[in-house]
């Protein structure tokens, strides 16, 4: 089969590997329906962490079942399935906790599992997954083309979003910044305004993303960045900032103009990976109450709420996606999301 | 009168001063009827931040109105009321959203109000209350003397503690670790108890505090420290760390033995002054989903409901004072917790 490799900065390619197979009872083998590039997946193809070696990647796909071990009881061969990003075993007191990204047992795709085995990286044709019946979600009966989109964004995107909202506290009636236009920040906008937030300002610069942002339910769009940005939303408030904001973003400067945009007891929920390990400004937390709550979403843990909602129409996170590629022109999927020509780029195999 | 100024570093005064009066229709005069030394009075005694110039000192004060202006509507002569360690005005935006500490017209005991006129600090006979309405709270009837304790200590460290409990998200059946034995870690300890909490495990090497501790609902003590005192917490969790940590010191050391504490999706509530201005790891805090919320405990907006309860006798902070001492011994009281012979050191004029 075919797979993607990113071999070095900048260098993206779909190459041939040996085919996958069920390796062991909880594995499933699931040919890839669609996989997408993230924006962390632009970190290691910008230099910031290279890879010592050709490496797989990708970690967001939909597919269906091909094959399962013995011993996988939840999904079965012929099933449309969901992957979030991280594999997760289901049962240990973590997943149990709801945190199925701190799973005893998991691993991450394009790694290895617990036995060192490869589990596939997402942008590929077949997947070996390890720890099926934990990870994969199946839905009921294979879904109509058109919604593939919205069910992709739930590997991740749509579950980081919504992490970000429920660390942030949105609830009803709540007032809410989102830091951060990529496909995650819209997704956390989408998140807010089903959890029902009454007012969401999007922080954005992009006329493209601002529309998305507007169709997802933003209220209110702020170009400013930094103190021009935090002026704006302390203008927007009346000077109070608002209840919930979501940092999507990960730098130093997304972090403190999140924490700048809180109201004295609001919150900040971060999705974004940490680049170069901001400090958290503690005296200014303490001062003001804010507090800073969030990580690497659990989204398999949320997977069966927003699949519900997915599946009955509801929610549709999948106008995230601007371009689509075979997946075969995977290395311009990443150039196109390098240059911030596309959102998110879903790709077809 | 006579009131208490710190001159210096170890240096503390009880001195004659001019009598306060009502300045402002929105004033009430008090009459101190006990006061008490903070954890936070010791910085300066220590040098941290020693004053510019000789200043009031102390924010813990119950005492019985004298007089009150004209425009005082919810105290009258004659009441016993609480002062919590922050004025507040009880109706801007940030006292609406219970962040009493961040009132817009605030102001701090041994400060000025915001027209600049002193407000009395709480270690003296007698205190200009500004903001009377807002800040103080009276109780139904002089309360019995023996109830005095327990009503001081709703001033600060029982509103702290608590505080530091519900940032934490303590609940019902909730795993939780308490950092720092002075009053306000043994009043988290209470109020981790009071919600409930299944199981509390005090980290503390004191045998008078653990015994308050335990008084105070602890099932565990934990004497060890730092990256010890986590090993331990560990093997009394089966490895999986626990839901809440009170972190209630306020140094680098101790924040990290809190997020060290925490299971994955655990959180933190923090109420130490943050000394030295301690960096959170954010890094850890991203891969393990452990938040941090907390700052300084609006304890004004907790005050009715664990009033309540103080009255009615179910909750009795007031064991943290093991030491009392005529007001007039003040400087005597510093050392004995400087020197931690006392947990916390009650006067009495």
């Amino acid at each position: 089969m075919h797979a993607t490799l990113i071999h070095g900065p900048g260098d993206i390619r779909f190459e041939e590997v040996d085919d996958p197979a069920v390796r062991k009872p909880s594995d499933a083998l699931v040919r890839v329906v669609a996989s997408c590039v993230c924006g962390s997946d632009l970190w290691p193809y910008r230099g910031i962490n290279p890879p010592d070696e050709p490496s797989r990647i990708g970690h967001e796909f939909v597919g269906i079942v091909e094959a399962v071990g013995g011993a996988v009881e939840t999904v079965r061969v012929g099933d449309f399935v969901i992957a979030p990003f991280a594999l997760s075993d289901g049962t240990c007191v973590h997943c149990r906790n709801g945190i199925t990204t701190s799973c005893d047992n998991g691993a991450w795709w394009g790694s290895e599992d617990e036995d060192g085995i490869l589990v596939d990286g997402g942008q590929g044709q077949l997947v070996r997954v390890a720890l099926a019946d934990g990870t994969l979600v199946a839905t009921p009966g294979v879904p109509d083309d058109a919604m593939v989109p919205d069910l992709l964004t739930l590997s991740d995107v749509m579950g980081t979003g919504h992490h970000a909202a429920v660390s942030a506290g949105v609830r009803a009636g709540s007032t809410v910044v989102v830091v951060g236009d990529g496909a995650v920040g819209l997704c956390g906008v989408l998140a807010a305004h089903r959890l029902g937030a009454e007012r969401i300002i999007a922080m954005s610069r992009h006329a493209d993303r601002q529309a998305v942002a507007r169709q997802f339910g933003a209220t209110d769009v702020v170009e400013e960045r930094g103190a021009d940005g935090v002026a704006r939303i302390e203008e927007l408030t009346d000077g109070v900032g608002v209840d919930a904001v979501l940092e999507c973003v990960g730098t130093k400067q997304s972090m403190q103009q999140a924490i700048d945009s809180a109201r004295p007891g609001g919150r900040v929920g971060f999705v974004g990976v940490p680049a170069g390990g901001p400090e958290l400004p503690i005296r200014q937390m303490f001062s003001s109450n804010v507090g800073v709550v969030g990580g690497v979403a659990p989204v398999r843990a949320y997977l069966p709420e927003l699949l519900a909602e997915v599946l009955d129409g509801r929610l549709k996170p999948g106008a995230v996606f601007d371009l689509e590629l075979p997946l075969a022109e995977v290395a311009e999927a990443y150039r196109a999301m390098d240059e911030r020509k596309a959102i998110k780029v879903l790709l077809r195999p």
